[in-house]
């Protein structure tokens, strides 16, 4: 036992308390019909509450933690004790996790996979005792130096080899802990430079492998979503999975939209040049919506900063797109997001947590009175209405054709004045609601 | 006769020039076993040529030009005359234009097109003496206030029709006066606000009216290519045909894959936060390849400066993506560029093209040298070469499985070295041909 | 008398309001020791409100007012009508102008200062009527092409003459009517290319020319502030005011930092890769924060959107610096903002600016609350405590070297362990102000 | 003896060379009347060839050396070992590091500097054997997480006292080594947040720190130039020294502006929203151009990039602006430049290099030819000779007013009319030299 977190008593709801506290996150609060904890789905992210030592690429550790560093099987349970303990505290419903933050690396792939299973039994245990579940699960394939040029579009067959090995043994332990999804980030499946890269083999190799994932999971009757997590770039200079619309793109050229959603990071998003709403709207509109990473990023800075989310307008806006969607059903909040290096405390980590969790609920329960109210929608609804005319509809319908229309325009002389779009108006009303 | 060109000469070839001339285009140069000319396809953008002022948000017109303001048919005919003239002095084999470009509106869809094809006869009948051709013609849906809130993708149905109308007439003018391709920019297909927006409902109406599209080029018998000239942003705040990816998933999703191609724009590339050559060689990678719009973007600018190319490693970077893919079939070089708005005399019109085509000659020049010596292809090759051994075939061949893989990879106890990736020796080699 | 803005009537605080009111901005509120309409010091910007036709880079006006287009006095006048119309419904306290808002150029310096001055009549009898005050003058010095390469700054010295004529006339008419500031914002103060540029002579002009604009204030004894109004680009590449610090280092080598201070506006706050906090910080640090222009820049959009404020959370972070540097003196809140070309109706515009003041008001009492209960400010004096040792002190007085601190430091074998900034903590309780 | 990199033989010059060697780049050659090396001053940055191990946020270290982790003194000395072989290899007439980088840090402040004068000697004796000079040294404050908030900077006064015993050793140890410059680069001194932060306190704090490494400079007798390198962010979210116009404002601020120079480098200019070459043309306007870091900085990514610069007409502007202000004086052309993670071979470095000194020898004789010339130094004379007329000379002369300004230019009737900048031209003209 760490005792790392034995000083923080578990958080409780209470908008009134001064000290350490949920002041809007209430679990058991009713909205649009369900309890806030099953709205949200809150997950902790286990590789940068437990894993990250605080290092940036001009300094290294700054966190004391007494797992540190986590080479050796011991610092690893003491890890997963110290994890459950901090998921008391804040009552977390889910977690999340790769097998590398959960075991040090083993000298083959069957001992990294004997490895990975004593630790899962382990986790396994507390989580029976009423503990968190597992939202999903996922293989680091970006940190050892084998992967440096990719996994599943790597040039050597052989990483390619190792990467699925590794992939099936997480998605083994996933399935084994009840994971509710199972995760692919593309960390490195793209390139640094295209001077060396034939970008159609690696492609053609990422979806072979992901048709494999795809297959697998059947085989071994795993009921979650396979989720893919965008992201444009870092760590290389172009990631393959830049945002949602390159992944359907991908997905629909495999034959595989059906099968895979995916899963949106604020910081992702705004990395690719879209918001948070934007990629979730886009997501839901074209029925691949699945679960999200919430963080922010920080406006003026260009790489991932993976903090915290502390504004709550922003954050409602996102959790209006996920209800208009119908709200999550596999998928949930997951916490990717890590406090600043110098955030040295075990409070620090709690109270990040804490605030955020906040933060959502209010953005969550100002969506929820904004969709119940319907104010926005009809105003949405009527700005289309004009297409619900049959002459309208017959535009859209089979046998409709480019000069049938343009001689009808013609012969009409159609001259459609414009309407005032009402944005500001918009705007305003959205901040009745927070 | 406007006689705004007559001081200048037409330019030639001549590498020891001091004064106008091209020092690096030849047209007749063979480059790959085709002449400089038709490996470039270099074609005139009227609207920047012809049709700009030098205006920007914060100041209006700077040009002196006789036929501004071209608000009646007399002026459009003086600027048809002019562009000709000026199409002559550069030896430019295509021009390109929307029509906006070369008729002013009329006061209903009829009279617009009367306009048009009376302008249309004027160009024809210069084409018919030797003048250059038509890479591509286009509709311009963004300028009139009716197309604020988009065009196929408007709230109104009467706006819908009226693209529709307004894309037919510039489709028979196109196929009329011989053009390779038809370009459609969705410039205000996309949105300033998730607020009013209706994301599925507008993705629709515009896969609809592409299908139409599509089927009535058929019906006319026009040969050429139609093009999506994919942008991120601006005027919108989101423009629906972000990059080439998002336009591949948007073709896919209507079927349209094997009919549409895309006409990149290197300004349009970086907005979207990708390299030019990234696009080039995506859109090979997924078959879509078309065409491209030369131009640079500044650096530190963050929106559309649509200045002239002018740094040959970069445009030479960019040769190559497209020698590689097979070189131009419809598709060409279109400057959709414009000189700065302090650049008012015909003078720097003129050279800013003759610069221009001179830069993308010695890119071209440089390109065909790199792809013919082979040495950074056969680099490529030997990267992948693993691949092409039996084991890893199958791992890629369809009984492949990822238990089977993953069976065999950790029996083998395959621990892959990395292998240098040598991006720097590879820069080196592409600096020795340029 | 255009009757435009006749169909609304005056807005008055209402929070239980559910048609067009103000929810949050009471002016007679009491917000620490002042009067709220004191504290924020709202004006509308002539140029958004009234001059502003709804044009982008990719289309026209897209407004239908009746004094469109500007360009005779009568309309001029119209337009006089129009403005104070709307400052009664909002109640606003205060507004700004350039020259070129409220009169159309005349064809001679002299006949611009004569309607120049015919029109400040008509301004000033409308004021006296207990109308709004004037915040601020200034003079467009870069709509007319005679200033495409610059004002002050211009190759063209007739230019720069040109230019002075014009400020000294602004300057005149900003007196007179009791203006409280005068601006300078140098549009093209800037470059395009460096190629012909001479950076260090435009600076020099620049230089002398704001001297002689602060000498001629108190020759006129104008007792308001001058005040320049950074911006890093647009509609140049480079503009010389980039931001802040480099105004600061401007005023330093030209003597002026006593005499002229910044407007600081949220959009090229951003443009420039700052925080708006971060700038009025560092304003108030340096001793020249003097007004503000509040807007919002779209995140993902890289030029100036110039949109209205609706963010309160990150809105009281940019009131939090002002008031704890004292609140404002003779600056305010200038709303340089404008509605989207979509927003075509007079209501549009009102609900615009109302919504941004509500805004404001939330922004700023959450500020306040927040100052006065000195939570944040206590644990920022915490973290410095350290500096009032004696021995620290003297680290920072004049006695003080580096060899003397540095073998005290090596001879104590100091080893100074790092304390938590607490970043997400503090976040969490700006949290419990919004 | 490492003999890491034996098998590489010394780089001559030789342009018709197949396999490694300098095809541009020959120290002797004349240039402007120095040798191209005494123009040039390359130097080897000892922080990313030595100390960097490959890693970056996703992944750990891919460089086998055999020196690393170089945590003991053994191992430091081996990396000076392989150090000199490699400058030999490449000719390099100059290095520069931080005492991080040439010795493991102590367990105190006594034992550090202990080591570090042990490797000074060692380096020392190296250099005395015609071996490379010293371009510069400096301390590394802000590996160490005692640095986490800052060095001179911080809250904790002891850690002030710590980076004032850290610079006073390595500003000894630089000129025992006869170092030509000492740089500061306040990589941590800026803020993660504005709300723990009191930004006059630290700025003051930075400025007392850099008045007492001035005056020990001269006490010492240190004839180099200290140099202050400017970064706008990264690793922190906000850096003080943020670009050359700020650090002026900042060296104004303390006059310190005839004391301290700016080193300037290209992916910090690019972060800040400037072109490389337009912050070395404003630190000559401002008479504080020192020295130069090249590198390049991927134009898609939002960080630090420090990539080896492979575009000739990029690097020759940077060179032109240098030479236009006279050349180097103590300064040089430092590498700050790292080779990518998947770059494992010791060829992989030194071609790196050699690259990148092939491309900045093809810059710098571009740049010296088109000086030569004189033709774009002519055009741009020519723009601006209104100015040297007497009347124009009077306006920025003493005694002039706007209002004496304004009458004259209102009696003349004065109406400048634009004259063309001739952007394009030029930008042509520059592509005739490279």
């Amino acid at each position: 036992m760490t005792g790392y977190f034995d000083a923080i008593p578990p958080l409780s709801f209470d908008p009134d308390a001064d000290g350490p506290a949920f002041r809007h996150y209430d679990p058991g609060e009713m909205v649009m019909g369900k309890r806030a904890e099953d709205q949200l789905r809150f997950a902790v992210a286990w590789w940068h509450g437990f894993g990250w030592e605080g290092g940036d690429p001009f300094g290294g550790r700054t966190f004391d933690r007494p797992w540190f560093p986590a080479d050796t099987m011991d610092l690893a349970e003491q890890r997963v004790d110290a994890a459950f303990d901090f998921f008391r505290i804040l009552g977390a419903p889910f977690f999340c996790f790769h097998d590398h933050d959960v075991r040090p690396e083993g000298a083959s792939l069957s001992e990294s996979r004997d490895r990975l299973n004593r630790i899962a039994d382990l986790i396994g245990a507390k989580m029976e005792n009423g503990g968190p579940r597992l939202l999903w699960g996922t293989a680091n394939l970006f940190t050892n130096r084998r992967y440096m040029a990719g996994a599943a579009t790597n040039p050597d067959p052989d990483v390619f080899a190792h990467a699925a090995a590794t992939v099936r043994d997480c998605l083994d332990v996933t399935h084994r802990l009840g994971g509710e999804n199972y995760v692919l980030w593309g960390g490195r499946e793209g390139y640094e430079t295209l001077l060396n890269t034939d970008m159609l083999r690696e492609l053609d190799q990422m979806g072979r492998f992901l048709s494999m994932v795809v297959d697998y999971k059947h085989k071994i009757g795993f009921k979650g979503t396979i989720l893919i997590e965008p992201k444009p770039q870092e760590p290389t200079k172009h990631q393959y999975d830049f945002d949602v619309a390159t992944v359907y793109a991908f997905l629909m050229r495999h034959g595989l939209e059906k099968e895979v959603k995916v899963n949106i990071e604020q910081g992702h998003a705004i990395l690719a040049g879209h918001s948070f709403e934007h990629e979730i709207a886009l997501a839901n509109a074209l029925g691949i919506f699945g679960s999200i990473d919430m963080n922010r990023n920080d406006p003026q800075s260009g790489w991932d900063t993976d903090q915290f989310p502390n504004n709550v307008p922003d954050v409602m806006l996102a959790y209006y797109e996920i209800l208009r969607g119908g709200g999550f059903t596999t998928g949930g909040t997951n916490f990717d997001a890590k406090i600043r290096r110098q955030s040295l405390d075990p409070l620090d980590l709690v109270m990040a947590h804490a605030g955020a969790m906040d933060v959502c609920a209010r953005g969550l329960k100002a969506a929820a009175r904004m969709l119940e109210d319907d104010r926005l929608e009809a105003a949405r609804r009527d700005r289309y209405a004009g297409w619900q005319r049959a002459e309208a509809q017959a535009m859209l319908a089979p046998g409709a054709t480019l000069d049938g229309i343009a001689d009808r325009a013609t012969a009409a002389g159609l001259d459609p004045q414009p309407v005032s779009g009402r944005q500001e108006i918009l705007e305003n009303l959205v901040n009745r609601y927070v």
